[in-house]
């Protein structure tokens, strides 16, 4: 890390697969002065996809004018490109509801500098975090959510996240589903975290009903949200097991443990610009 | 081990639930001067049920009247029990289509004494396996399956199998759906194994259809076969985890590990009476 | 749970195995009006011991008399037993350093009651979490520690410790080794966490050992503290993959939410009576 | 897979780090009218040490003189490298004891083609897995080791070896020392595979010594053989968990399974040219 850190750009692209292609994109880094400490990248052949990402150190001195003209280079070979820069921290913001362990976990990577990053703000639609998000200095946003006003809520809700602008947004438990109209204006991702069974469960009450079918694993899975509950692109997935020992509250808790490093590590891998998203699926650079 | 093991009876019991029972059972076993070795239980208490595995070295000389006065015993207290004897080797059989995997890994645990049990025969929709049968010394009866001789083809099975009255049957990648009607007749349990993923796939293909999702985690599941594919009661499950860089190939290379892992176990625990059925759950006192 | 939890008894028990000891002890419970929940039982067949944990709903209304004449029953059997009863929720104290992910990870599952116990107080040689613990309302106790004042330090931590009489304390990442001398005087369990490597390293800066050793997993385990350093009984570990991607930081990342887990899958059994230890080794009745 | 296998090169690279090396092998690459299939690298940062795997398909009709001009121009960069033509499958031989489960792990992947190379032959101190090789069409070598034989039978060993010309070579629980003599006349890597154990033990009897300390997981590694026992680079790593209710000869059982999982692993990376050995550690491109 150290000095270098201060010029270091990352890209992730995607586009076409074409011959030659690692050759153009590392070749233009080298011939602006550049140098390459990490690339990964990934053919899907089926569909004749490309993505890489590639962090290197830049060659210039003014690196916004650098990730400008890379962009551009890349886009005249077809390729959807983003370049993070390193004076800008990612940006992020948390909506959760009454379970807080998912909020408590990110909140204490944040303060201890596990995730290099700024947590601008925090929404809920119930008061149970307050008084942390006070002793921790977050700015908290209570915005209750009904039936009735539910198109109220996503509007109040948007106004709050605008003006934070962040880059991503995070579901840590929050229990209520997000329209399409407000992924749309929200514009950015947003990751949610849900548990996940073999065999899997429809309907309520998941715990329950797993239990009553004896699994003997319980998983769960952190994706980027979708309109459609539960379907959108799998960032990651783990589980964890259990016996006949277990009563519904255990797998409740082991489910809650479960749930808190899968999100984290999604974030984790957002924050460092790891995930390329296509179609249903993703592509982690970890 | 040693010489006890030529004593040692297990008992595996379920039934209502009620006060002064794990008291009851171990005081007739010390009265009739038997050593309990190990003793698991378990109860549901919604359905108020108690589950017990007792292993005991028995205290008389004819092991088989006292597992039989056991047994009677633990009857008139409602209780269903089955009483394994150590003048009795468990006897399986396995049926396999073409994916020999599961059935060479099963053999191999069986001829370095990992099983200690009587592997019976092999049944085959196909011949793949008969050389090594034949190698093995095992017997090996090719029983080929259409549409049009289903119901033939399963009567040959039932009477090949039971002239070796097997203890328990194994589908070790055994392609075909066994009827309602065969199972009832065959009378012992079959253990079967299948992929199993999250979210679940439903229709053929399940990898590639796991593959185009981006899945996490594949997994695999040990059941025990009922007319309703892949709905009998869970003996055992195992995960491994996969990513973009691993094709449909990889996929199922990794999953025949798994289910040989996953089903080898199941029938460990099979073969040690460690298994309990009730409803559509197991208790697996391992 | 519900109401019969007032009612629950939880009895650890270890003693020279003997012929009909589990009928003695569940007889004694019947014959009391008790009704056993849960029964856990072990032999080690090598060294004639016998263990077992019992959760029974007490047949009385006073549970402490029962309770001790359980204890009385069991001791001319030669049985070393303790009894929880429900009336007390078990105590425990905190050591923590500067690194407070431990500490966090225990103090959040404390304050959403996934940890039924009383916190306490936390004692550090550092100010690093006091104004947590204000936050919390925790007790802190900033004691610092050098080679000078160690004996000092010593006699003042315990006269802390003796004043919230705990059931045990957790080093949460403590720093400091504690003499056999404090470990006697305290007189009840003491956890420790430390990492855990395939192969071992001695030595400090074992993760930068363990990175350029090329070590494919790193482990964390969980134990009780002796005055030999890192030998004493372990009662739980795990590991987590890592690979030629990852460096020390990233090591230290993974070893610290390892940690976390491990440890406080520790505190759990051990705030549920689940542990036993003799010699060396541990029992665990999870 | 299908048409393109037939021009696809594969080459592992490793060399002191430069700026633009990435540039200028897939810039060669392309020049030469090659098509990079996959690329995955990695850089030493502390010991300014670069790597590399490239899969590409051939640009020319003659890829024996492509890989050889390809080889020619690493080498003008300082790089040291290797590049496997498609008309070579990898060869090895396998070393085996009395145990046989990991030579029967690898012979029914080699049988089912899940490995693709020529299993060329079997060396064993003992007679137990001669019938199997025979049946399977295995060349069986008995070279029977002492301690006043050993130099005549390693060198009986690498007149054997020589004769196959193997790429590597594979210890399935071979459980004899080979020389550092032995391991320099041969000249190819030997992947050897080894329990392992939190804390380490040293000793024999390692499995009983695990059990009588009590420890909650056992591992198995996979590593290069040295002339120093266990001290190779390592290759592969994993564990599994184990209680207080397991013998040793359950961990005995369940360190076989681990070992058969963790050398297939190590040697299906080997076949397919995935690690490159620098110093004590790998980089294994998984």
């Amino acid at each position: 890390m150290g000095e270098s850190r201060q010029k270091r750009l990352i890209a992730l692209l995607s586009g076409p697969d074409r011959r030659g292609i690692v050759a153009e994109l590392s070749g233009w880094i080298y011939r602006h002065g550049g140098n390459i400490i990490h690339a990964d990248q990934h053919r899907d052949r089926e569909e004749g996809i490309f993505f890489q990402r590639i962090e290197w150190d830049g060659g210039s001195e003014d690196l916004h004018a650098e990730a400008g003209a890379f962009q551009a280079h890349a886009s005249t070979l077809g390729m959807r490109v983003r370049v993070a820069l390193p004076d800008h921290d990612p940006v992020f913001a948390i909506l959760v509801s009454r379970y807080p362990h998912c909020f408590h976990d990110l909140v204490q990577r944040w303060r201890t500098n596990e995730f290099q990053c700024r947590l601008a703000c925090v929404i809920s639609n119930h008061e149970t975090v307050r008084p942390d998000c006070e002793h921790y200095g977050l700015p908290f946003h209570y915005v209750p959510v009904s039936a009735e006003n539910r198109d109220e809520a996503e509007s109040r809700q948007i106004e709050i996240l605008r003006a934070v602008k962040p880059d991503f947004v995070v579901m840590a438990r929050y229990m209520q589903v997000l329209s399409e109209n407000f992924l749309g204006r929200l514009g950015v991702p947003v990751i949610n975290i849900h548990h996940s069974f073999l065999p899997a469960f429809v309907g309520g009450k998941p715990y329950h009903q797993a239990h009553s079918r004896g699994v003997k694993l319980i998983g769960a899975t952190a994706h980027y949200a979708t309109a459609v509950l539960d379907d959108g692109p799998i960032i990651h997935q783990d589980v964890v097991r259990v016996s006949h020992r277990h009563g519904v509250r255990d797998l409740i808790r082991k489910g809650r443990d479960l749930e808190k490093i899968v999100l984290s590590q999604a974030v984790a891998w957002q924050l460092e610009h790891r995930i390329l998203v296509y179609g249903r699926k993703t592509v982690v650079f970890d």
